[in-house]
């Protein structure tokens, strides 16, 4: 592996910026879009769990149904590529067998051998449904995969606008997500801004770093 | 801005996992921490409220009582720099003004001029306040962060481990977060893996990308 210069990493980052206005003639290269398609998948989560779906959307007229449905933003019409991250809903042992029978598959070795974490993943998630905070517990892992999302985004020159502006119910009607047992949480369109984007160029709001990240 | 490669991100997320023991005699460089440290402070959040503090933990003894509170895992005390996201609890009006008056700073105009902004901030997050869900919407942004940090930091050749696996309440009372507002939700080892590390070469387990990816 060879690493990035930590230039490259900072301008980058220093470069990214809410994208309010996509060039819409601008499609990003299909390479590049399977690196970070691979970017959502190889996200980590609680335990392995992975309780999400990325929802690509490519079908106009169905971007159109989310620009409406997102108070009328132009990002989900106009980007490159739409991305809606779902969150799983009352997790249950079904998504736990089905991690263990993965895990088991691609390390080639057995359900039995594998009790401990079996068991490790049904007393943690039971203890958060019985709070009530489950399914928060599970979104919060959907927003480590936006953030990768991002971050490998910018690394690569690609814009992007993250998203919570929308009606989730809305989506998870349009998407059809509610039936698969998700939720929309957030969304991020990714593609090139518009050279007219009057937001490029406005200084980025951040607090001092002496305010957010304390020493100790 | 020269983008990296789709190969060197791709690697980068591959060769990362979540990496169990670290070689504590090494030692991340001070131009890279600083790299690591721009992302947090880059990171995104919903608009632009940053309702996060990043604790980076140098103290041997600190790190001692963290890693007794997490279960007696070894990474608090073993890795380079170990760091704990905390989200804000209560976000109220004192958080928003704070941050109307850095916008007003940064971009260089007046808080009188950001009326409309306000409204939608103070408006947006007493509307979750109702909802009993804002510490939740909050922790969310956090994650976006750590998501952020994980991703620079392997494209940096930068090996993490994040961790959810302690003691909440531990950590608040041994980093004084409760006093300050905040309330710790996830940590993020950082360093070097082990040479030893029999993490390190453990296939990676994800669900097949037509299981997570869904496309529209």
């Amino acid at each position: 592996m060879t690493p990035a210069s930590t230039t490259l990493v900072t301008d980058a980052l220093n470069w990214r910026y809410a994208t309010k206005k996509f060039d819409a003639s601008k499609r990003i290269p299909a390479d590049t879009w399977s690196a970070l398609e691979k970017a959502l998948v190889l996200s980590p989560s609680t335990m392995g769990l992975q309780p999400w779906k990325f929802v690509v959307v490519q079908d106009a007229a169905v971007r159109k149904r989310l620009s409406a449905a997102s108070w009328g933003q132009s990002q989900p019409v106009d980007c490159s590529h739409f991305v809606v991250f779902a969150g799983r809903k009352g997790l249950d042992t079904t998504d736990i067998e089905r991690h263990l029978a993965r895990t088991a598959e691609v390390r080639g070795t057995t359900r039995e051998s594998l009790t401990g974490f079996a068991e490790m993943l049904h007393g943690g998630t039971e203890k958060s449904r019985k709070a009530g905070v489950l399914d928060f517990w599970m979104a919060h892992q959907v927003y480590i995969a936006l953030g990768m999302f991002i971050t490998a985004a910018s690394v690569l020159g690609i814009d992007t606008c993250p998203m919570e502006g929308f009606e989730p119910a809305q989506y998870n009607e349009i998407l059809g997500l509610s039936a698969m047992g998700y939720g929309a949480l957030c969304a991020c369109a990714a593609g090139y801004r518009a050279g007219d984007d009057k937001y490029a160029t406005l200084p980025k709001v951040r607090f001092r770093p002496k305010d957010v990240i304390v020493h100790v």
